[in-house]
Order: C-alpha cells, then sequence, then structure tokens
C-alpha cells in the first residue's frame, strides 16, 4: 500500500449534516468536533439580535469565524461580520451579543468558559463534554437521531 | 483595576482588514495569524475553478472552515461547500482541487505541508514562516503596505 | 545566512538557572515557562511527605514527569517515582498527595485547575497566569531578583 | 456517580512499565505516548557519550525534560544536565550530541523533524507514527510483548 493509502483520512461535515438544535428564542447551536482529553471543542451558532451569552474567562484560545450577521464583545467597539477572524487568547474575558438576526459562527475552542457574576466571580462552567452532552440530549427532545459528531 | 480590565484583549481582523494577494490566476492569499513557535498558521484563500495544490502530507491537525464556493481533495468524494468544516488529522495525505469560482476557505495549521512529487518523496515544505514572508514580498510587490498579520 | 543562522533558538533553562521559592512546610515551587495566550504553563514542584493539593479538575491536558521521590492521586493505586511518566487528559479529577520527602516533578499543563470542594463545586482556580505572579511576588518576598521564566 | 467517578483517568507509565530497545552502540528508546492526529509524540531516551542526531527542524514545538548525564546541541553552548528543560520552538534546527553516558531525556514533540543534509535539504522525517512503528518492531525484533504505550 501507498503512503497516502494508508494515511489518517480527513473528515468533513458538510452543512447539513449536523442538525442545529434550538437553545431558546430562535438561537441555535451545532457541536461538530470535541476532543475532550485535549480540551477541545468545535461548535457553530446561529444567533438572533439581543442575544447575551454570560460573561465568561477561558482558559484556552479561542478562535472564531464568521460566516454571516453581526455579533460583537460589550467589551470591545469592533463588530464581527461575514469574514471576521477574532484570536480570543486563554485568559481573556467578555460578553457576547448579537447584533443581527441569522448571525451565523464557528468557534474552535480550547479549555473552558469560566462564566462570572457581576462581581467577577466563577458562577458555572461551560466545556466541551457538557456542550456534547446538552447537545446529545437536546436532539433526542427533539426526536432526531444521535448526531455524528467527530469525537476523538 | 477589575479582572476584566486587566485581561488580554481578543484581537479581530474584519473581512477588509488584510488585503487579498494575488497568487496566480486570480486565485488569493491573506495570512491571519501566526504563531510561529507554536507552529500555527491561519490563512484564508479564495480559489477559482481549477487551481490546484501540490499534494501534500500534513505533520500537525488542519481545520477547515469554508465560506463559500466548491472544492474537494482529489483522494475523496465529499465536496466543501459554503459551511462545510474539515478536520485534516496530523498525517493525512491529499491533493486539492477547486470546483467552483471564488471558493473561500480558511485554514487553520499546525506544523507544515510536505509536498510530495508522484512518488510520495517529499519535493518542498511550506510552513507558517515562509508563507507569512510570501505574503509580505507579495504585499510590497503589489504597492500595499505592510498587513498588520496577527504574529505572536 | 543559512536557515540554521535565522532559524528560532532553542531557550535552555539548567537545574540552577530559576530559584525555588517555598511555599510551605518545606515544598517548593519554580516556573518555567508561561505562553499565557495559549494557556501553557509549566512548572516544578519539590514536595515533602504528606503535602497535599486542592482537589481539582483540569480544563487542558497536562504531562507529569517525576524525577524523585513519590507521589500519588488519592482516588488511583499507582504511584509517581522516579522515571514516571503521567498523562492527565483535559477532564480529570484527582487530588495530589506526596508520600517520601524530595519528590521532584514537572508539569507541562494547558488551561486550569478548577480547585473543588467536597461537594464539587468550584471554589476557586490556579492558572499559569495568576501562579507566574504568585512566584514573581514569593522572589521578590525573598529577596530574589526577578527571575527570568520563559514567557511568550 | 459524582463527577469524580464519571471524569476520564489519567494514566500513569512507571519507569518499569514500557521496555527500552537498543537503537545501537548502547543507545535506548522508549515510546511513551502517540497522538498521531494531533501530531504529538512523547519518548524517552538514553544516549551514550559521542551519541549524534541527524540535524533537524522542528515543525511544531517540542519540550525536553533531562532526568541524568549531558548532552548539548552542536549549534549552542548550553549542556542540558539533570533537572533541565529546554523548549525548542517550532521552525528551530540543531544537532544532539551526547557528552556523557546514560544521559536520560523525555521528549514531548509536536510536528515531526525534518532530517536535513549538509545542504540543509530535506534528507528524510522523523515523525511519531513511524517512530511507534519501530518501536514495535524493535519490540517484537528483541523477543518482548507488544508494549502498551499510550496511544490515542
Amino acid at each position: 500500500m501507498t503512503a497516502i493509502e494508508t494515511a489518517p483520512l480527513a473528515i468533513h461535515k458538510g452543512a447539513e449534516e449536523l442538525p442545529w438544535v434550538e437553545i431558546g428564542d430562535g438561537n441555535k447551536l451545532k457541536v461538530i468536533m470535541v476532543d475532550e482529553g485535549q480540551g477541545l471543542w468545535i461548535v457553530e451558532n446561529i444567533f438572533q439580535s439581543g442575544f447575551d451569552v454570560l460573561t465568561h474567562k477561558h482558559t484556552g484560545p479561542v478562535y472564531g469565524y464568521t460566516m454571516s450577521g453581526a455579533w460583537k464583545y460589550k467589551e470591545y467597539d469592533y463588530v464581527n461580520r461575514a469574514g471576521s477572524f477574532l484570536f480570543e487568547p486563554a485568559g481573556s474575558v467578555h460578553t457576547l451579543t448579537c447584533i443581527e438576526n441569522d448571525t451565523q459562527v464557528w468557534f474552535q475552542m480550547y479549555g473552558c468558559n469560566l462564566n462570572l457574576d457581576a462581581d467577577g466571580n466563577i458562577d458555572s462552567i461551560t466545556d466541551g463534554a457538557g456542550t456534547l452532552a446538552a447537545y446529545y440530549a437536546l436532539c433526542e427532545a427533539q426526536g432526531l437521531p444521535r448526531p455524528n459528531v467527530v469525537v476523538r
């Protein structure tokens, strides 16, 4: 066999391959890949205008790729729009708010979100393992078969 | 100062912030982020139909996010279209070919491309440091100021 | 210039180069490298018999290399001794206890420690940025010059 | 079940758990962990005085932890001894030479070694998948059972 035949395969997830689940008010979540041991989780979201994410601090780096719409962090002025790239270093803290309907974003995340209360104390955490479990449960609750997420 | 005020900042690159450089036949490149010591490089490409990339093997993982158009690896059947996610594990080998004009893709890459000849021997390599140098040189050749790539 | 002359340099920290700071009861800490944006922190410890670390959950992977002595996690039977390697995947939870005096261990850590109380709630966190700040402060308090930690 | 009971387990490899294989002239190799998709490989070596490794360039970062003995890169003056830490950024190029017998070192490596000839051209590569295959083959040739390497 040649090197190409024995090499590990690339894994493709087309836009329609994994279902969107509703997370309230028309906002949607898709979990694409989780490598729990590495602390890696890749999700895609569709946010509607006015949607807020809890203020959180990242324990690893995050890379954001925006497909459509507009969203920002309340702490910064710039707006993520179609074609925006965002690098969030580990330790960064911010509060996501969505500005336009049908804002679609991929987040490639390492580590977890430490969700902070108004005094900066940790209120809860959000991580890949928990988000994957929630995604599976929401799929089941919405009558969908268990999605074929890339799990390492 | 509060934790939020002292935290490292997220870095945003809007769609218009970094210039596209021409790499031949209407194909374009933008280098967004390079952390040379970590072996990380993030680029965005616009490919035209018929564009081929040399067969290559990756020494680290690659994550591909497609904005528009259509492209595939000659070795596989699936086609990357708008909204496609692709995970290419370290060690994977493939030959990119573009199917539709104005195909736009982000690649978040670790390590380098080992470019292979028809016998599977290493012909050359492509890496983040070299691609960044080429991007700076192409910007200069095209009369553009030095772009503000995210460099760690 | 040749490729070798322009390549980035490797960075060496000899055993005597960075000082040990006392963290109580003869236990010692040395911070060797911190890449805050990547969430990476590399420390070395000398623990004395009976030293316990708070039960914690990791948000990224940890790699442990033991030079001398003996230590274990209360949750597991195996004992880390000279020459032991330990892989702690992200999400793992455990309580370190030291068994022999002068146990010396390197930890290469990604993400943070979520320190848990008896009910499994997050009581506090320990991360690279905070540990580096503590190391600098302890050096100063012990009359040592600011150590030349590898900081990216 | 509690969070601790469902958490992923840490994996320990004691000093005696994985066999050393002879790689010539009393030099020895042990492969401890390989995550091929991530490009991660962790090995331990025992080198004898006078042992040289081919000049190579790394495509990812490398972290070296020295247990005993003495070794250096011909390009640099410093010597790695017991307790030394070494950070080799991606892109670094060097030629290892061993100075004292029974020099024992762990290397946590990402990506591959591009082995260079005297003109700086790539002569061959060494990577995690190939090194693991060689380790298995050498164990078999030396009449040892297949070692239980941490493979993800």
